[in-house]
């Protein structure tokens, strides 16, 4: 069956990070329209077992694939890490990004010294993925990865620009920027919240790589290379479902994507 | 039916906290068999809403209750503040003991100026059942509630002397504190692996009530009182029951509780 350029683009995130991916979609891609589905009952995926992960990412792949989507983004490197094949399996014909590759392919094209850093959740980075995909890229290259558990309950508590944060990030990227980095994988949706105190406390000689813009640009190069972008002139249509709609979800959705969510639809499995 | 003095104790949280229960438990009740249930695959409750906390809790109550447990303790303070009675709606004759409970009471007993501070998670505290509690006990209190969303991250991180942990304990305690409280109620069953940290940043004139350490005893005075504490020379018989395996459980489990887990369980629903 062939795809509809018209269709949307699916993006999924096990809460509202991934909201940061869209952000930057719709910055880069403003014609598109957009479906965007957080697992928020089952939040957080980075602290469950891998079989559980994989039974969750193809729930939600089968439901986007069902509303007819054009692309699939795993916005999630949760899921990134551990089911970005459960979702090609499920995905036939429709593409599919996810923010591992985008920023796997974006640090490694960009670093000037091979000296990468990546920094993302314990199960993210305990995954390995960043580094594995990085070094299929670039043998050479010498990747430090770090475990950063607290980054995202500072995002979530607002504390962007404070002194916990910046001590905490200090304490994080000391074994990191010791082995003289020149880019920092930012491997957690939420990351590019801090994206100012983390360059901050890096110093300027640190590229930070934001994998929700790389992925919103290898989404633009995927559409044009395939001619599949809506025309110009369309009208894009968001649509924000969820599997729960927990305290605070609002605020803080609305901080990750940077304008009004509109309205939220609570699935029901 | 009547209750059986040699079945066990049901224990039950959304994750590893309840741990802190079961190891007071086991210090003050050392003959007593216990079984706990953590739902570790959807763990964090206090981010949900409350008809999917409800949901959740009932599940779990009719788990433990089909076991043949002579007790039930929810040792999860969000389930406590918004589902305590959908527990004991299925409990029948089995009596119900909950961390709230056993907190406000304690608090209410202890305090010497009537100024009694409270301390928990967002869902705790915006239920407000600590301060509704102890009003109940005594209307003259004055009550004074703070969020700590980022005290079960440092827990689990396992920073409980760390500086970080340090700055945030006396940015969330500084309005608490400038209130004059003579009593700190830790109202989440993470807090007690804090308590150094907390009575050093309260000062000694704060009294901290731990609702690990006055659930068990409250458990302990209704076993006295009904007679059905199991008899001198019983071996107890401790069970572990997960609805998912995460990494760093073990670790994480061993430290709530101070000794070794033993074999867990993984339940599948």
């Amino acid at each position: 069956m062939a795809i509809d350029r018209a269709a949307p683009i699916g993006v999924f995130d096990s809460g509202v990070g991934g909201l940061t991916v869209v952000r930057a979609l719709m910055e880069r891609l403003p014609l598109e329209s957009i479906i965007y589905f957080g697992d928020t009952a089952r939040v957080p995926y980075g602290i469950k077992s891998v079989p559980t992960i994989e039974h969750y990412t193809a729930q939600i792949a089968d439901h986007l694939m069902g509303a007819g989507v054009k692309m699939l983004i795993v916005a999630c490197n949760t899921m990134a890490a551990v089911a970005a094949d459960v979702v090609k399996a499920r995905a036939g014909d429709v593409p599919v990004l996810d923010v591992i590759e985008a920023g796997a392919q974006a640090a490694v094209a960009g670093t000037s010294g091979g000296a990468i850093g990546v920094i993302g959740t314990p199960t993210t980075i305990n995954s390995n993925a960043y580094a594995r995909r990085m070094h299929e890229l670039d043998p050479s290259l010498r990747v430090y990865s770090q475990a950063c558990p607290l980054f995202v309950p500072l995002v979530e508590e607002g504390w962007l620009d404070h002194p916990v944060t910046r001590l905490t990030a200090e304490e994080y990227l000391r074994p990191v920027l010791a082995e003289g980095v020149d880019s920092l994988v930012l491997g957690c949706t939420h990351y590019p919240l801090l994206k100012a105190l983390l360059q901050s406390v890096a110093g300027p000689q640190v590229r930070l790589v934001d994998s929700a813009l790389t992925t919103a640009q290898a989404a633009a190069e995927w559409l044009a290379r395939e001619d599949m972008a809506r025309p110009s002139g369309s009208v894009p249509a968001y649509r924000f479902q969820v599997t729960d709609i927990p305290l605070r979800f609002q605020t803080i959705g609305e901080r990750f994507l940077g304008r009004s969510l509109g309205a939220i639809d609570k699935v029901d499995w």
